[in-house]
């Protein structure tokens, strides 16, 4: 199934998104593919929180950060912002569900996400959490108990522009045969 | 595309394999897959060590658990054990690259290649981590440094039994409309 490479290459981040609301029937498959991911003993430690409010959102906006990125190592901050995304899902997962690997079942859910969302000719975006201070500022502003974890911020709609094809380190850059070093 | 919620909901996690080896043309796609993840201004601190050795994979077989789920919260432990794959791909992440969200982008590579692999007809699991202490002796079979994180342990081979169906909350259990509480 060489369509799958396809999606999960030509998910982009997109940082400015058109207005236009997001049929419900769509967003519910892009929460279902979330749901679907793994997690440690199937904990599923995750809640997905679907923001449209634009008072909510603007709260979240000055919050987070757009960030572009020129070429690997290259990177510069775009300022705040959700790129006015009609819909802003944040993923929050309970320690007290899964102690171990949280973070790791958080951001299977939010890829799962974001490979859905395109494929439904969507974009999306990871907004930067910079530090745990932007994260606790984010739960008060939703009502997430002290405890969670705020996983991501995920601005979904149509995109505002083509982004341009992506950059990645080549595989032998990465890929380490048997032992590390 | 109502095939990549099909591929999401489909991949199952798999606790015995077959031995047969993984064509390198398919490892390719599913390592390949993990490259195009994304990461925290795009810092890629991602590295993927692919073990085959027989005498590596039964060091790390001794140290990871696989876990069987009944059904949410009904969990009981396999054992220790990689389920007899041919191939472990281990994800590590440096933290010196990336030191806001490692274990995200190194788990949404995992999970970018699980994906894969089932779209392929292979199989996988994210073998259990149970602690730190385990994490460091995975690190020291690997030859991983020392500040580096082990995300998952994920064995790779084409599944020898049809696993059921999955269990997952239900959407409503899961989804939260503006705030959390």
């Amino acid at each position: 199934m060489s369509e799958l490479l396809e999606v999960i290459r030509g998910r982009r981040s997109v940082l400015r998104f058109e207005p236009d609301p997001i049929p419900e029937e769509d967003l519910e498959k892009i929460l279902e593919a979330g749901r679907w991911a793994p997690s440690y003993a199937n904990s599923q430690p995750w809640k997905f929180v679907v923001v449209k409010n634009p008072e909510t959102k603007r709260a979240l906006e000055s919050l987070v950060e757009r960030i572009m990125v020129f070429r690997p190592g290259r990177v510069a901050l775009s300022g705040p912002g959700l790129g006015g995304a009609p819909v802003v899902i944040v993923v929050v997962v309970d320690p007290a569900r899964d102690p171990l690997h949280p973070l790791e079942a958080g951001a299977a859910a939010t890829q799962n996400m974001a490979l859905m969302a395109h494929a439904l000719g969507y974009a999306t975006f990871w907004a930067g959490v910079a530090n745990r201070e932007v994260e606790r500022e984010i739960r008060k502003v939703l009502g997430v108990p002290g405890g969670m974890r705020v996983v991501a911020v995920l601005p979904v709609g149509k995109p505002a522009y083509t982004p341009d094809p992506g950059q990645r380190f080549p595989l032998e850059a990465l890929v380490r045969q048997e032992k590390f070093a």
